[in-house]
């Protein structure tokens, strides 16, 4: 059995023991009943995916999928492809938006070549940018499928093993991406998975005005209509509409819910590999948190489609991982919730009086 | 000239030179237009107030104000009275939701005793709770004025003084509260300052059931029938139907403000304190950052009164100030996406294509 189906097959869902253990210590904390709200919720989810009552989130990985897309050449984007491997040479130098909110939770920064144009030769060499690539970028999934099965497999397992190599020092992992024209696949994965129409599922990306917005509906619709992804089959979706990056993050998602380890889901294209990821192994979806909506119109639908309500609403479509950073800080504050405030008991305080 | 009638006179609003010399930067960052949304607004915000293009923000204060209510004898609330003074124990002791959550941003917590029944003498004289105290708790503001006009001024000059003190170690200040009963003079303060209907902006507060919170509604009804308070006299609302906590949490706003420093606005107690701020010295808002929107009904409508959208909606309804200890890692973002991302130019990154 190769790495993706032994993955696939040893996912499992979240403990529920545990998470009634955490419930039941959460009732009797110093506070009104359930007072920190969400943050409860997911101090419950912590400890049923860790098998924990004081579930580690402290050292914090977050994963940069980058990969070049051939539907770039549609003029889907609002920006030249080049861009796609400017911005890693902006990661590595520490100035991009991703590298600032990183270090507000104190995350460190991993980037994944899945398939740069042009390659990233001497940052691989100088050990600054992890080396997984499936190829040139995709092909033009407006002309035929984006890319192979073998390399759709080759992308999720490469997301599998990152995860498991990053693990040994990973409690809370994060999802990020950059690949110019990548709202474009994206939004088609969403459509093909969650039926919705393409045009409730596509937005503007980067920044496209209303007649380029027209375009990339029309050039997924084609996609779509040509390629005929099988929903049910995740390999497939990924492999005739998907990007290497995509397909890199929903791998990385897999190997989170083998590790039975937290990931922050970030926005537009991280929940479309998380899209993949739950078509691959259901299961999945219960090691996943979603960091924010995104501005990107179609997010909410996806969102709604994994069955998880965002924890941050803050306008944002930068992607990069920028959205799960940001909340990576509300799951501190959610684990601490559960090993550091004191029960009524505990701190010899009144309880309720009626 | 007295000490809040010197300090209504000095707040400013913020500096537009500096906000547009923020958002020029901001638009030359590398990623699309404005990609971090609100982070981007707020970090506009941050330069108009500190009247910098790089704000610091990383010495944090939350300052909780304690206090107790004559009009707890009602039976407005779920616990009682006693839980003030053991809350404050709990607080000192780092076993509440507010030392948890202050620690996830690295806050610093101060404990304020504004007027709790039977005095917190040990932890004062240890250095570990700042007395202030107006009085043994406010006197029940169903039956007169919760307090004197002369004590509503201390109250205020207190949190002047508090944050003036503090202000040479505080880049970011954090209002919270503590003081059971405090949501019933919070909810009367919001129908007095915005003219809504009691029943709109009254909650369950710590949890109180239909028939306690018709009863509460009853209860505020009553107050601001007897007490008649003037909603454009910041000082005559707090003194007939505030709390000595909530007067130290307006004092600290004003005073956060005068320093020209941002002040993370908290739930339903504080945002009745900045109303009362606002009412005082309008100029005061610019300063303000709402932290979230509490779960207690007719938060929203005060927030709106304010002009303020808050960065967070996580269902919180506990106070102390853990909404803002929160919200801080936001700022501490938004500060961070001035400072260390990027501009096309510095980065070698091509623009955009169309």
């Amino acid at each position: 059995m190769d790495l993706l189906e032994s993955t696939i097959a040893q996912i499992a869902p979240q403990d529920v023991s545990w998470r009634a253990r955490a419930r039941a210590r959460l009732e009797q904390l110093t506070m009104p009943h359930r007072a920190l709200g969400r943050l409860m919720d997911l101090a419950e989810d912590l400890a049923g995916m860790t098998g924990s009552m004081a579930p580690r989130v402290d050292r914090k990985t977050i994963v940069v999928m980058v990969g070049d897309h051939g539907v770039s050449a549609e003029g889907v984007s609002a920006y030249p492809r080049e861009v796609t491997q400017q911005m890693v040479h902006n990661f590595v130098a520490g100035g991009a938006g991703i590298n600032a909110l990183a270090q507000v939770s104190g995350a460190r920064l991993v980037v994944v070549d899945m398939g740069v144009a042009g390659g990233l030769g001497a940052l691989v060499q100088e050990g600054k940018v992890v080396s997984r690539r499936a190829g040139e970028g995709t092909r033009n999934l407006a002309r035929g499928p984006a890319m192979s099965r073998e390399q759709a497999v080759q992308c999720l397992e490469s997301g599998i093993e990152i995860a498991r190599e990053l693990g040994a020092t990973t409690d809370l992992f994060g999802t990020g991406d950059m690949g110019i024209g990548n709202t474009t696949p994206s939004a088609a994965i969403a459509a093909a998975v969650t039926g919705q129409p393409v045009a409730r599922v596509t937005g503007r990306g980067a920044g496209i005005d209303n007649e380029g917005l027209r375009h990339k509906v029309r050039v997924i619709q084609q996609a779509l209509a040509l390629n005929r992804p099988d929903p049910t089959d995740g390999v497939d979706v990924l492999a005739r509409v998907g990007g290497f990056e995509i397909g890199g993050i929903a791998g990385l998602i897999l190997g989170a819910a083998l590790l039975k380890k937290p990931v922050m889901v970030d926005g537009f294209i991280s929940t479309a590999g998380a899209l993949v990821a739950q078509v691959l192994a259901p299961d999945a979806v219960d090691y996943m948190i979603a960091a924010h909506k995104s501005a990107e119109s179609g997010h909410a639908l996806m969102l709604a489609h994994l069955g998880k309500r965002p924890l941050l609403d803050l306008d944002l479509r930068l992607g990069e991982g920028t959205g799960g950073a940001l909340a990576m800080s509300l799951v501190d504050a959610s684990a601490r919730i559960l090993t550091e405030v004191r029960t009524f008991e505990e701190a010899s305080v009144s309880g309720k009086a009626r």
